[in-house]
């Protein structure tokens, strides 16, 4: 049940009501905010040498949690208010993304697409 | 079904694999790719006056869609490889929003919670 | 004196070695930290309306000069863990921006330079 | 000269003019394309190991130098449309560093001011 979107969405969107804060939700704002929660979710692991899970500790991991829930929130409200279904978007982006990146060509290596077509990989 | 987080997950978890990517997805290096996509949404809306969704036109709408799509498939692999339930953090963090910004209290005004709390507002 | 960018890099150095903080400034790192200051000045201004000075009031103020001031010493450090002459490459991206977006094309217009070409307006 | 905060502010200032793009450069504007540059900047680190310079390659970091150099401007124009000398902002802020990270204390440690007060090393 709280892992669909809609019933996050609609989750957020009582939240939002109550405060009457829709008014500083334009789909602008939303993109502020949602860099600026990022940013917190970074800054957990800004310094960390190889960037794994183990090296940020418990009490770190629980704010990464929180700052990760933000994020989500944020991004299912822009959703909301841009009339996108994120679930729908997330299967067709990925559809296109396995098409832009075949596993045969691409296996074990993180340059982009424009990068392999630049060098020729792609026909 | 495409609106599970789990379901969601779980095809992101397909794609890397079938790409033999997972060693390049980090924590940290995921929240520099999450950042990254967030700036391209937010790219969309810099200029925009009002920031709404009028403003944008078909077009960049069906960008944003996709540039949506990007954050939300990073955010699920970070939370995937940090063992966090996306889900579960955000109804624990909407918790913790209703005590710290009360309706009552909150309606209507943009002002973080410590701004009250400095103000005297707070008991 | 203050204004001079290699003026400005060399107390950024002297205050890192007081510090033996060269170890943890790596490119990589140091990018994340600007990106995190950049996010923490955008926050200021996130829900304002009009998004104008006025709106920010004097003690926000301060705190978005010194958020300023952040994004100015890790630029700075980047710049010289990379060997890059910062106001050099300034003057030379000028260069370019000014080819790339001639003024009496561009007059008025926030477009980017490709949407231009996009729409045949470029030879 | 180049290297000289005023110098640059002239010089975007006078691209700017000549575009008539100042309406668009809000402060609130600005703040969002200064962020979307910083991405820009580190897109190029994000799945490299190390994070040093040496990964990079001549020709990304060429354009890691310009991606810095949007940066620069971006920043020189929000302090240019705030009235905030930026020079005389990091002097400040660094006097402010130096109070808040004695080097004494945090040499060779990355924690931030108020962990190291939470773990009660400071006074």
């Amino acid at each position: 049940m709280s892992n669909d979107l809609h019933a996050i969405r609609d989750a957020v969107r009582t939240f939002v009501d109550e405060r009457d804060w829709d008014q500083f939700h334009t789909p602008k704002n939303l993109a502020c905010a949602l860099s600026v929660e990022v940013a917190e979710l970074l800054e957990h692991f800004q310094w960390l040498q190889a960037g794994q899970r183990e090296e940020l500790g418990e009490a770190k991991l629980e704010q990464v949690r929180h700052e990760m829930a933000d994020v989500m929130v944020y991004l299912v409200r822009i959703a909301d208010k841009l009339d996108v279904d994120l679930g729908a978007a997330v299967i067709e982006k990925m559809a296109l993304n396995r098409a832009k990146y075949p596993a045969d060509m691409v296996r074990g290596d993180a340059r982009k697409y424009h990068e392999y077509k630049d060098r020729g990989i792609n026909p």
